[in-house]
């Protein structure tokens, strides 16, 4: 239900990097982890790696495009044999998308080969890069998580696992990082547990996802979740069987995790911290309608991401939950660059009002949240259009109001909506709505956590709605486009 | 909302073949055209071709693949440039898919050229080839709609419409077919109506399309069905101007469109013989819920053909519809053909359960139609494995027990559901289901016209479910496999 | 040694239409057909195709490119199984190069299916194709060669051969074609035997291909040419043994055969008219010694298609041969559309003065013919800049005054170089030489066929070199580019 | 001429493994280099590579293939823009054909990016991967010239060029290595010159190619040799002047030169170390005529790299020169992998015997060099079908019995001819010749250089003949297959 990123509408979505499954001991270990990529696929749709160990040999796989795309094919898989494997799926956010930026990224130390697989983001990488190079080594690709290999490869510890943990003492920021050496396969979360990670099992063989919906795929159980500030260790000893250790590495710190992930980026069957998301968002909604209710004959999600709400918002409030906009799965490949005369009809490429339902109605339309408003104001066009007789936004999350540092790409700040205009008001006039609510930040807080937001030490990171940000930011802003002076010299074509 | 013949799970959906567009007078009339076939591209999506006319030449492309995927690319459009287009979407029913069996069809005559895409099946179309061929004639592809090509090339008649008029009184069976000539636009619609076909404008030029989605999309007004029996001539006159004539040349006969196109095939937001489908679907579902109760905790659809009745059955029966099936979008390329351990996770690459809302509930799920019941199955034991406490299957149309022979796709008839077991208890106790049942077939008729079948004169073609063919049946099957002993001697990859 | 086709001096070469093979009764009839093709490859580099017969059903391949892009893929063999093949390559002469125009060309009739690869061109061709239109024939193909395949289908006789043998009775012009039914291949060459077809065998199974080199790579034996208005029609008897029989069915005419397949287009290995064509290049560079005498230092080829003569001129003068101009194998794919500054490099990407062989010298540059000159304008500066004291051409064929209409592409005859210059000296100033000498038109009858051409009966056809055609030209010029008025209307991209 | 490594009898032929060219300078950088590097593709076919810096930026250009399949699309140019580029032709000795070891490689320092081509072949480079690994080091590829790029980016000098001098110091065995710096273009060649560069010059900007047919493919001159153990560093300053600099870093060494660049690798139109090579070869077929006469009636090249020798011992012998075996240009992409009926016609799809030149004929076949034989025996046996009388084989270099180590992908020793049978006869017996003679070491010496090796200090290297190494071998045999323990633990496709 969740791929609004997939939409053409760029301009008016979030995106999270990256996606990383891992599986320790499994005779189909590759093919297990294409099924878990393609189920977190919506993490990230630019492009898809593998790496494997067949006992002698790591193996790599990263392509650009879909898991589809690539790791059904039976050729593909058997590039990558072995029990043991891991992949990662990407949407850049810093980097630009070009083949050897495509994670797994892997390095051959000493003591055997490392691969790894990064979902967050480094509010220290730009600082530790410069200070890399300066020492000698050399950044093969423009990606941030590289310079893990790098702190890795010269730590003055022996065992890979221990140059593992000795490299994320030195990382700031959001980290959800799967690893595999010969033996050993690694999952640790970053002190404020900011992204998800989570431990299952299938057949007796340790699993880390960043999502369950990747468990259910391959009728994995889930475990439990990997713990803020956590590294697991699952090693496979020499009679085969595997053993799981649990380190607590860094100074503690209260969990953190991001309330985007339950508002926009976890698949709807997923259970993130222990709820259940389309629950999570069905809540959102509900809340919604006793925070902001308004009279009206139908409430319309905006698909897909706003549908969970919507069915909150009506069950809560009474009035029927209807698809009022309907979608075209059928966008093909290169609806991305369409002619001028195409890109005019804008968003019917993907929805069309059904014009039935709406004609003569007061309508409720319900999103998961609003990044600039510019789809917002299409989308109601396109309402008014078909006739409705009043247009009410109602927004499943509070105003975005501040940049993410820790793998979500958003907007410079002065795009958002809610920085654009100074009050409601001005804002939904640009919308072109009757009327504009938002969920506020306690609604939220509840529908999630079942308890407002504690001001003193909150329960969740929520900066991107209050500016309250988790961790230092060292490199102050890692996607600023003005900066790079000296790194990032290379641009490469693919 | 209608891109279940996307899926995987080839084996238990109806295909239609065909979606067709033309439009005569407009400057971009290859991009709305693009446009107009992207709208219809559910009705068929192997291939796509576009033909226009400048003034001084035809031009054409024709493409296997999504509308998306070629002729958003400018460079493409640019091929088919001139004031006149029309556009065909493809499902193969006949005929391998080739290029050259991809519409629109060509031919040059002694008057000119003439362009024609064909929606429907003849049901004398190898009888009409076989004598073609006996005369000399050389069949190029091995497309049942070639012979109108034929028949129009040997027409003693002299104008190209006459000549269009004439092949046509050869025809038995469905057809809605739009026609190109230097000058022409034409629509016309086989005598019973069982395909629609409607008359839209845009800037006051004329515009034929399958279903009103395709106007939606440019912005195009409805303007009217095209009657059944009907040949409706657009022509544009040495002075720009454009004039529309209306003929019924063939013997009348009472309309009798096809239930499919409401039940499955049509797109939710298109009004189809004056019906908004969406509507009607829900129609469907209250109907069902009247018809079959069953007291249960939730209302889940089978995405995507199930939501609209699915919501139908909840607002009737006042159970909470919820989302417990969640749909994967990024299916990718090649999972066509997934690794045999692929595969057998089956229905999951495309659709999990949404286990929060699942476990432990009594589970009404909604499905459009069965075919041959082997997704449903699959879906049955999704819920299970959620840990649904009961599993109710409602299904918004009735049994499904006999071939079509006007343009749909229907597996042999000993493989249907229907025909395999001979009580509902069986198909049920097949299923796997705690109940099963189907809407009556006056159940349909109501949601679809308001009233119940006219068992004398029923007023829609429902042969599929009774066995009541409105055409004669002359090639008997044109679709049978072990037919071809002198015909389609051809094999021909591209 | 012929492939200068592939040189991107496009503008100063004249392009064959096509090589055509056939093979009767061998199980490996494609791969043969494959391999004979590829010898034939410097007939025809655009595309590429080979019709297969297993015994139930005809089966086809039609690729853009040359054979081995695609045919030495086992999986594109597989589809064209059986034990009788025919292939064809192709130059387009008319007809763009788009799929449908690949031969062999395909009927399905009532006798069963046809097909047919031609090697030549019809002089009544647009004639033939307008009456046929008129008639109510429908041309799927811009190509000249789809007329036969209408003309075998609308003829009164029964037998595929003898509807055949109708359809060749109505063609004007040159034409050596292979036909294959589902039991017979046929040869038939026209009555002039303008172009080449010889008749082999391989394990007692016959063969046809335009050129002996097409028998030597796959060890097949040469039995005769087939003769100037022969039909030779092989045919599997139902015991499986084959007889094969002559018809000569055409009003007797004198064999012609075209002279520019010993100057430039058959490879230099192939035996044509019993005469080895390397031979009588020699010695057609040896009677140029003898006519055109020079004092110089080296006789250097203009690779490739001037090596033969040049070593004849060499071996007859004593002086020396030397390779002064070194070819580039390594072209490309998309070198035929460089950028503007490659562009400017003209032809250094293909050849390269020999620096250190050239400075100083005189030299001889031999070339096989001259069209327009601009390529020899090229070599004579590319000398010049090396360092050559003198440069003088030896052309080892008479001038270029006229258009072919039998399958050579040749440009408008306003453009040769003959016609526009008025003397030989003109022509030496333009090509920047210090002399310009061409061979005798009785020189080279001398080197062809022994003795000096007979001007009441020419033994070959001379009529670039002399204008006289031996074929009525019914159609003026098929290849006009004005012409198309109510013709090729159509223009479809592949 | 020299373009047998693109035959797919692979077994019998050597490859050198890489061309290097750079220009600093001109505003057509990029696409003077993409000439550049197409003029020395005999060099290498499997990837090519441009760097270049645009003031601001370095730009890369990475593809498998030939440079004309890429670099003659002005998109694929845009994207290396600037004034100063080099770029890279690789045939792979040492790691697998991946995009990420396909040259120039890049890494980014602190001073800057520095780019680097190396053609050669390092006798050390394992030795130093291991201890860079050790230090920490990441090898992203699996090439042995990344050791380069680590020890630039490890040494303790400042400027870029202080580091690559530093670098080179480290470095045994065989380089000739192109350097682009943010202002310098620099090159090198290791202390005894095991592999050509020239300095070239074109509108005052200096180039560096491996050899001068680069140079004459641009219209740029020759300036002079860079000499063996010489770095020169070409210096853009700030007011666009260029300086050059030359050092000589390395303990002084005596030049020797590979003798296999004149025997096979260099191009003959190319001047290798003052010599053309055609010239060279000549002299090389000249003196195997007078050590090695056989009376016979024609002197036969093996094509193409036997062609000049060929002339050579035609001119000494008197015997005539003649196109025996017939070279077949069209080849196609994917002969590389036929089918198995296909395979058996092995070197026939490349080469065809001239019938009627070689029946009943003495000949005498010239080639360039034996490696395994395993050619020349399918070529005499092409004599033999083709009915020659005798068949004598004369080969323009001496036995080969020696491994390469730098840069020439040799075979096992145990493999070559030389060393699988004791005496020339047992050789000839497997050859299937009349005759079998080779040239000797001194007749080698004497066509290069005018004199007989000096076997105190031999003029050239001819470890592959003799045995005599002129460097120490450190890794001992850098390829082989058996050792990589742990290193290259890592396969990716790409």
């Amino acid at each position: 239900m969740s791929d609004k990123r997939f939409d053409e509408l760029d301009g008016d979505t979030l995106r999270e990097e990256c996606g990383v499954f891992g599986i320790l001991g499994h005779p189909d270990a590759s093919a297990l982890t294409a099924l878990g990529l393609h189920a977190l696929q919506h993490r990230g749709q630019e492009a898809a790696g593998i790496v494997s160990f067949d006992g002698r040999q790591f193996h790599s796989e990263r392509q650009l495009g879909l898991v589809g795309d690539h790791y059904t094919n039976p050729a593909t898989l058997a590039r990558v044999p072995g029990h043991m494997a891991m992949g990662h799926v990407r949407y850049s956010t810093t980097g630009e998308t070009i083949l050897r930026n495509v994670q797994p990224l892997f390095a051959e130390l000493e003591v055997g080969g490392i691969a790894i697989g990064h979902n967050g983001n480094f509010t220290n990488g730009l600082t530790l890069r410069r200070q890399l190079i300066a020492q000698g080594a050399i950044c093969q690709s423009t990606s941030d998580s590289e310079v893990v290999l790098h702190l890795i490869a010269r730590s003055r510890k022996t065992a890979s696992s221990d140059r593992f943990v000795d490299a994320l003492s030195h990382l700031e920021g959001a980290f959800s990082l799967v690893a595999l050496t010969r033996t050993k396969l690694i999952g640790a979360r970053d002190p404020n547990g900011i992204r998800p990670l989570v431990l299952g099992e299938l057949d007796g063989k340790p699993i880390f996802a960043s999502e369950t919906c990747a468990l259910d795929i391959i009728g994995a159980k889930f475990v439990r979740d990997v713990e803020n500030g956590e590294v697991v260790i699952c090693e496979m000893q020499p009679d085969g069987s595997i053993t799981i250790d649990s380190l607590k590495p860094f100074p503690p710190r209260p969990e953190r995790l991001c309330l985007f992930e339950y508002v926009y980026f976890a698949r709807p069957d997923s259970v993130v911290g222990g709820r259940g998301v389309y629950g999570v968002r069905k809540a959102m909604g509900a809340n919604l309608a006793r925070e902001a209710p308004v009279d009206a004959d139908v409430v319309v999600p905006v698909p897909d991401g706003g549908t969970p709400a919507a069915i909150g918002y009506a069950q809560e409030s009474g009035i029927p939950f209807e698809l009022g906009i309907i979608r075209n799965h059928y966008v093909g490949r290169t609806f991305i660059e369409p002619t001028q005369s195409i890109r005019a009809f804008g968003v019917k490429l993907k929805h069309s009002a059904n014009r039935a339902e709406i004609a003569g109605k007061r309508v409720i339309l319900i999103d998961d949240s609003i990044v600039r408003g510019t789809t917002t104001v299409k989308v109601v066009q396109m309402m008014r259009e078909a006739g409705a007789r009043e247009v009410h936004i109602r927004v499943a999350s509070p105003m975005i109001k501040h940049a993410d540092y820790y793998g979500i790409d958003t907007p410079d700040p002065e795009k958002l909506l809610a920085n654009q205009y100074r009050t409601l008001d001005e804002m939904c006039r640009f919308i072109g709505a009757d009327s504009l609510q938002f969920l506020s930040i306690d609604g939220l807080y509840q529908a999630v956590g079942g308890v407002a937001r504690n001001p003193l030490r909150p329960q969740f990171t929520d900066h991107c709605f209050t500016g309250d940000y988790p961790t230092p930011l060292t490199d102050l802003s890692g996607r600023s486009k003005s900066e790079p002076k000296t790194l990032s010299l290379m641009r490469e074509a693919v």
